[in-house]
């Protein structure tokens, strides 16, 4: 396991993310990459720890990869479901934060419709002199840094699988494909990529990539540019992230039919051949297949990285919750 | 761990409870208070046990103290989802609870909306010959044991933290305030504080807190009054308890509007100026902020045990699956 | 543990299941039924694998049956919801079982209210290579393999509890009675008891037992009979299979009150005497009392197995779990 003290005893966003803390990260999780290659894919890190996952917004996929990753550290896990909660009686949020803390919870990873809900949560907790951990698994349109971890993660790793850190993605270019406007995990992967040095081009309809995110770039080690065309961003392209289209922005007048984002934004084999030949695709899932993506691409394990990014979640997942948790391994 | 003897299978009610049991209560729960302030929160008592949580009426927040009291000492555990249940099948709540009870269950939790439901199942295990322990985790409008000793745990350990004792309490005045009426924690607590020599003040409305409620202390240690206004139970009050308000008493005409009912019961700062300079209140939760209890009084911990209440409930309940299960630590 | 060499990697169906297998089943299931006994139940051998119940159906008593047989095995598990999942957001079931098995799960517990599911999701998992093993937890109207192994074990565990095996059955003439035409159970039991050699005879209304049925037992060491009254199949029998009534057939015309079934296939003392003397009663649960069988009848430990199928069904699972995960102790 890394050497390097990790400070930050929460993970909100990846904004002030510095580089050392990423490289931290992407040690941390390439070591408990090779612990989940053996048979027996447990460890005792977090024993006798108690991680709680308090999903407010319902989530299977992240969930799941959340409770796994804290069942292989050894954490016991409490999973808080919204539909049957206190919740419904009128309590507050923060209260029922503060009740998970009253039973001892060690680390509490958030998700909820609405941004800044963890943040407050944290604010909280450190207001209370507790010294729990709070982890972002995602909070309205603003960021889901394990998502961006793990983007970070499954890319470094594949440039190289022994090392994976920050300075690998020096000088590549990355397309990020689709509706960034409401996109938390835009948002988190813009700032992971944007330190590492890479240059991030993100595409998609004028509605869904307005000017202001050009902002999001400024002063960073690597650029960022817009595009309302998809060609120019996956002109020679190293890797392309593409998002999940929310079916509800059809409804909002911000998107044209399916079948006509899917011509005009889809990736596909042909649209691939603007890029490097190497080039890989990303998509946090779940994938509306033939939308964002063709669906023979996502199958083709010479393309697509996707199931590497779900392999990749848990592995960064108990990095997270191993260096907020003490890393005492 | 306490070396008394437990001889009782099931804690369904604390009507009949006897001294020497609180006390064994309250010295294994302190046992168990001081496991959960170490680093390694878990202790192999339980272990390959099994510890059903049936929950016909859910709760997050009690379910989660259950489960978590059961994880720590080693147990494994089931949760019931009524949802999603063979209930909407047809099936008996009694076949239900015979099925687990066949699956190997040692211990089960049960919460029904129905006052009665956990005797029953815990009469048909007799039965059935079967060593299963019943835990009545709050039935209808009748009992909720835990939350009794809970609440009694946490004042106790307030009075004398290395070995809280039902002694302490005699002579102590304690104030209950809201709807008695419809209240299973009232009735445990009632239980228990009579049984302590303690003073027991009743408080709320006429159409909250009936008449007849002044049978329940005959006979016991300690005296119960009863009163339709506040300002005489909170009289040199030790302890103040809140019940949580369950809106739909409004729509019943049992209760005028919320604000009516803060302005003649809710406890605030000044209104605790009555009671004893150390006065300590409690509240079973989730709270109406505002409504049993003003915001800033809830927050404030030289006056709130809240939350110390939930901390105490994960021991409490150690205890309790403990004391059932064996006791052999 | 069996020393015989497992080679099926997913359990589907019990179609092709041959004498050896059935044999190595019944065989591990009394080794674990042995371990239940004890006061620890535990055994380490999945330590460290991870299941996953993926139950797209809801089903609480089988899903904490099979919850509960990974965990005595001490495996990890993860529960789908499907309310919650991402199939609401348009995934393909396949694509959510890629997720699972990206995660790192080693096995896959599927149930679908569609017949076929476990096995397209088996034939991807081969096509991708992954050494994944999926175990059908009942789809649609096709087979459950588990519970016709459960029925199984619980008949020969009577007949000789140290050395439960298939012979046993020889000889011996077995009632299924009800809609065996929607029954999952009744399928995978009638593939199971012919290859034993028993004599099965199927009984309920034409429109519930159609003709097509008495193909089921071609070629089968056992033989298959048809009867569209009770009376036939109960004469003489060693064992009577009640099947659950789903009372929606009655909308589809399927079925006349349920009063009417039950004065015409509901199994009571009375029929009983048609049997032999020692004759007993198996149900899957969960039962419609007074419908498929009298409320008395259901309660009698002289006649029902209701309750043994129940605690067999973990001993069974267990043996499933520990086989198909590389049977290493």
């Amino acid at each position: 396991m890394a050497t390097t003290t990790w400070t930050r005893r929460h993970i909100l966003s990846l904004a002030d993310f510095v580089s050392e803390e990423y490289n931290t990260v992407l040690q941390t999780a390439a070591s408990f990459q090779e612990v989940l290659s053996r048979r027996l894919k447990k460890v005792p890190s977090l024993q006798g720890q108690l991680v709680a996952n308090l999903f407010f917004e319902p989530s299977t996929r992240t969930r799941s990869s959340f409770e796994l990753a804290a069942k292989r550290l050894s954490a016991d896990t409490l999973n808080f479901a919204p539909g049957t909660s206190s919740l419904t009686k009128g309590e507050t949020i923060l209260d029922t934060a503060k009740t998970y803390l009253a039973m001892g919870c060690d680390m509490m990873v958030i998700r909820h419709k609405q941004a800044g809900v963890p943040q407050a949560i944290a604010d909280e907790m450190d207001r209370l002199d507790s010294r729990v951990g709070i982890l972002n698994a995602g909070d309205g349109q603003h960021e889901h840094p394990s998502q961006g971890l793990l983007d970070l993660f499954t890319i470094c790793s594949l440039l190289d699988p022994d090392r994976p850190h920050l300075e690998l993605l020096e000088g590549k270019k990355i397309a990020i494909v689709g509706d960034i406007l409401h996109s938390r995990v835009a948002r988190s992967n813009i700032w992971s990529l944007t330190a590492t040095g890479a240059e991030v081009h993100l595409a998609g309809p004028p509605t869904l990539v307005p000017q202001l995110f050009a902002d999001f770039g400024t002063g960073r080690a690597g650029r960022l540019f817009l595009h309302w065309t998809i060609e120019p961003a996956l002109q020679d392209a190293d890797f392309v992230m593409t998002l999940r289209l929310q079916k509800e922005r059809m409804d909002q007048n911000l998107l044209p039919s399916l079948r006509e984002y899917h011509q005009r934004f889809g990736i596909t084999r042909e649209r691939l051949k603007l890029c490097k030949p190497n080039v890989k695709v990303l998509h946090p899932g779940p994938v509306n297949r033939g939308v964002e993506i063709s669906s023979d691409l996502m199958d083709d394990p010479e393309f697509s990285l996707i199931s590497q990014q779900v392999t990749s979640g848990v592995a960064v997942r108990m990095a997270l919750l191993y260096l907020m948790g003490g890393g005492k391994a």
